[in-house]
């Protein structure tokens, strides 16, 4: 996707160990109305899908799941990462490792709002490793829905994470793909 | 606002303690369309004030800022909870009580992202005890910015935080207004 991938090119930051500062534009400080396009081009990518629900995790797949959720007219369901006390004890929970973070994080979801056999489409931010994304299909597993499609507005292809979904036999969409991030510099595929 | 009054009367839960459960629209499971009417609500009452940026709370003030800031063409900058690895190590940080936490939660911004003497509007979920919109004031008045209004989905006119953020001479606009959170039921202001 033309937008995002020249706001990466202007506004983005190789920061080393392969990681990607994007916190003036996806992160920390968001801009709305590029995250409403990234949506409608995640609408045009998964509309004939089926999905019933869009699961993402918090916090900075939020941005890109409800523009998503907002085109393709879906509840956007946040896997937290703190159980909140509105939330029941019963609930699903797995942990994935966070690169950016260096520590394991939980993801939660409250069983009433991922029911069984819902087809589910999950967005997030980046597909890097894959593991945030792979923690996001065991919940959908857990609750016996049905995983639809994959989608991020960002991939990293030089960390395997495309690779790690493939048996997983649903389409995987990226709006942006980044081949490599070698001398404080970063490259797109075509 | 007639259309997220009705979504309270039909999916809000009263836990008890003053707690609203609407994570089945606005915390955990969210509808986007809904905020989206919300988003051009904020749209409306805030649109002749100037704002350059709007700062809200992660995770619940998200998704009505962001929506906010799609129909303001404002960029949205998150206080976050916890310091990101992307973050540089001098920033803005304020501590405020967490009504349904029970504890001190951190509100921290990045000085790139909060630039002084900008407008800034500053968007929420909740507008109860005025207690976490009090640290991002703080956060608005560390960074040298200006303070122009306050906005929020849902009062909850009977734990005083409008009294509290009356000093600060913005306009104060919340969507619905619940008076009362007795015996299981709760009433909105005509």
């Amino acid at each position: 996707m033309h937008l995002l991938q020249e706001r990466i090119r202007k506004d983005g930051r190789n920061l080393g160990n392969g990681i990607l500062k994007v916190d003036g534009f996806i992160n920390h400080m968001v801009d709305p109305v590029l995250m409403d396009e990234c949506g409608k081009e995640f609408g045009r990518l998964f509309g004939r899908l089926g999905a019933r629900l869009i699961l993402t995790a918090e916090i900075s797949g939020i941005a890109p799941a409800l523009m998503a959720g907002r085109s393709l007219n879906l509840p956007v369901v946040y896997a937290r990462k703190h159980k909140p006390v509105t939330m029941p004890n019963k609930v699903y929970l797995t942990t994935a490792p966070s690169h950016t973070k260096g520590v394991q994080v939980e993801l939660i979801v409250s069983p009433e709002y991922l029911p069984r056999d819902t087809p589910v489409l999950i967005i997030d931010d980046f597909l890097a490793s894959g593991e945030t994304i792979l923690g996001l299909v065991r919940l959908v597993e857990a609750a016996g829905a049905n995983l639809v499609g994959i989608g991020a507005l960002i991939e990293k292809s030089f960390e395997g994470g495309r690779e790690r979904l493939k048996s997983l036999n649903v389409p995987i969409e990226t709006l942006v793909c980044i081949t490599s991030m070698d001398d404080e510099k970063f490259e797109f595929a075509e």
